[in-house]
């Protein structure tokens, strides 16, 4: 089968690999019917995080299962499913806790899984996914294929924007800035809006990208930042900042923005992945008493609760994909979303 | 009138100093009836934060209003009065948010006020209260001499360790540990067992206060730190930590014990004063989803709640005194606690 190799910066391949099999008797395997881009694998494609030897990349999917090992019970050959951008059991102490990412059987997409098999990358015709039962989320019937892009932020982006707005506090009458107007920034105004928030704020310079934060639900854009966004955000707020701040970038500026947004008592949510790490500072934190709360998303368990609601159409995050490609045109995806020309970009093997 | 002067390191004498008068109509003068020394203070006494002039010290106090000024309305003279460590008005935007310590008006005691005038410390025989109708909260009746120590621990400690423990999300059958053994620490445990906590760990080494960690609610004790000390907590839960961990120590050593003894999903609770800053390390926390909250308690918020129990005697927070003295000897009492002869020193002037 065809699947995503990437060699080192800016080197991403579609190449043959071999077919999957099943290995154990959880797995199942899927057939890729959507996969994506993530701003996280644009780290290891622009040599921020180096890739050491070639190795397979892509963690978001939806597709159809075409086969199933003996013991699994949850999904059946010919079901559509959403694989969240992790394996994990949902059993185990921690995935019952809510955080399946967890999970302390679990694992990552493109890796070996810890039962001695290969998990493969989601940017492919197709993928074995273990511990099948835990990990995929079947829908009732096949969905429409107008759904596929709405469905395929559930295994990331929408789920991640949820987490920081729920680890933000974010509730009903709630203030909130959103800084980060990527796909997941998105997403979140999104999450916001849904929660209850009864204002937000988008901080975005991008006019398309402040058109899509309107349409989720965004009152208000603020393009500056720094000294001037801070003074912009408090102003809309009794001068004091905002109740909730979903940080979804993940640098030191970005989140500085966020805990400077935020209200003493005030919650910054955050899901950008720090890359290099953002620091904390302290006595900021400790003076005011802003909490930081989130991490990388448990977007599993969010599922169940966000996918009614993409099926109906209560909610479409599907539009934050701007750009949409045949896998076999990935390297384009890759640079489409390196250069911004692109959100982010949905591939159809 | 007699009042505490910290001169510089281990240099603290009780000296005459000028009675307090009204400055505005929104002031109280305040007889003190029993004061105290706090972990804080000895920061300065240490010589960790020098001391660069003499100057007044002491931040809890409970007393007897003698004189109000023409716009107090809210206490009386004659009133018993409780007076957190910090002053607020109650009606600005973060008082009504919850967080007094962030009041847009509001003062410290042993500093000038914002509008002209001297509010002592609160080791001395009277203080000049600002604002007194949003920092004094009276009593119905003057409380019984043996409610003294529990309500002046309604001034700082009582509600510190119940903001460690509401900042840590505790709730009816949360684990918990509790990280530090001082007084804040002590009323953590306390706070933890009247919010639902199921199993409270103690983290300490002294025979003393494990015995009051114990009539508090401490079901476990651990007196390992460090790697072996993470081992303990997480052999207690599950392999994973606790819900819930209360940092009440304020170093970087604590706060890593505490960070490292929560599972993933779950919540630190940190009040101690972080004094050089610990560092939160941002990798683990997103990793595992930890969330931080807390900072300087704003026990003012939570006088109403806890009164009424310490008044019927439900809670007995006034336990983690271990010395009184008199005022007059107020030197000894910060060799006491610094000397760690004790955990907590009550003043009487």
């Amino acid at each position: 089968m065809l699947a995503t190799v990437i060699h080192g910066e800016r080197d991403v391949r579609i190449e043959e690999v071999p077919n999957p099999t099943l290995s154990t008797g959880g797995d199942a395997i899927v057939r890729v019917v959507a996969a994506c881009v993530c701003g996280s694998d644009l780290w290891s494609y622009r040599g921020i995080a180096p890739v050491k030897q070639p190795k397979r990349i892509g963690h978001e999917f939806v597709g159809i299962v075409e086969e199933i090992g003996a013991d699994v019970t949850s999904v059946s050959v010919g079901d559509f499913v959403i694989a969240p951008f992790y394996v994990c059991d949902m059993t185990c102490a921690n995935c019952v806790n809510g955080v399946s990412t967890s999970c302390l059987n679990g694992g990552w997409w493109g890796a070996d899984d810890r039962m001695g098999g290969f998990a493969d990358g989601a940017q492919g015709e197709r993928v074995r996914v273990p511990l099948a039962d835990g990990t995929l989320v079947a829908t009732d019937e096949v969905p429409d294929d107008a759904l596929v892009p709405s469905l395929l932020t559930l295994a990331d982006v929408m789920g991640t924007g949820h987490h920081a707005a729920v680890s933000a506090g974010v509730t009903t009458g709630s203030t909130v800035v959103v800084v980060g107007d990527g796909a997941v920034g998105l997403c979140g105004i999104l999450a916001a809006k849904r929660l209850g928030a009864s204002r937000i704020v988008a901080m975005s310079r991008h006019a398309d990208r402040q058109a899509i934060a309107r349409e989720f639900g965004a009152t208000d854009i603020v393009e500056a930042r720094g000294d001037e966004g801070v003074e912009a955000i408090t102003a809309l707020f009794d001068g004091i900042g905002a109740d909730c701040v979903l940080e979804c970038v993940g640098t030191e500026e970005s989140m500085d923005q966020a805990l400077r947004s935020t209200r003493p008592g005030g919650t910054v949510g955050y899901v950008g992945v720090p890359n290099g790490g953002p620091t904390l500072p302290i006595r900021h934190l400790f003076n005011n008493n802003i909490g930081v709360n989130g991490g990388v998303a448990p977007v599993r368990n969010y599922i169940e609760e966000l996918l009614p609601e993409v099926l109906d159409g209560t909610i479409n995050p599907g539009r934050v994909f701007d750009l949409e490609l045949p896998l076999s045109e990935v390297a384009e995806a890759y640079a489409a979303m390196d250069e911004r020309r692109a959100t982010k970009v949905l591939l159809r093997p």
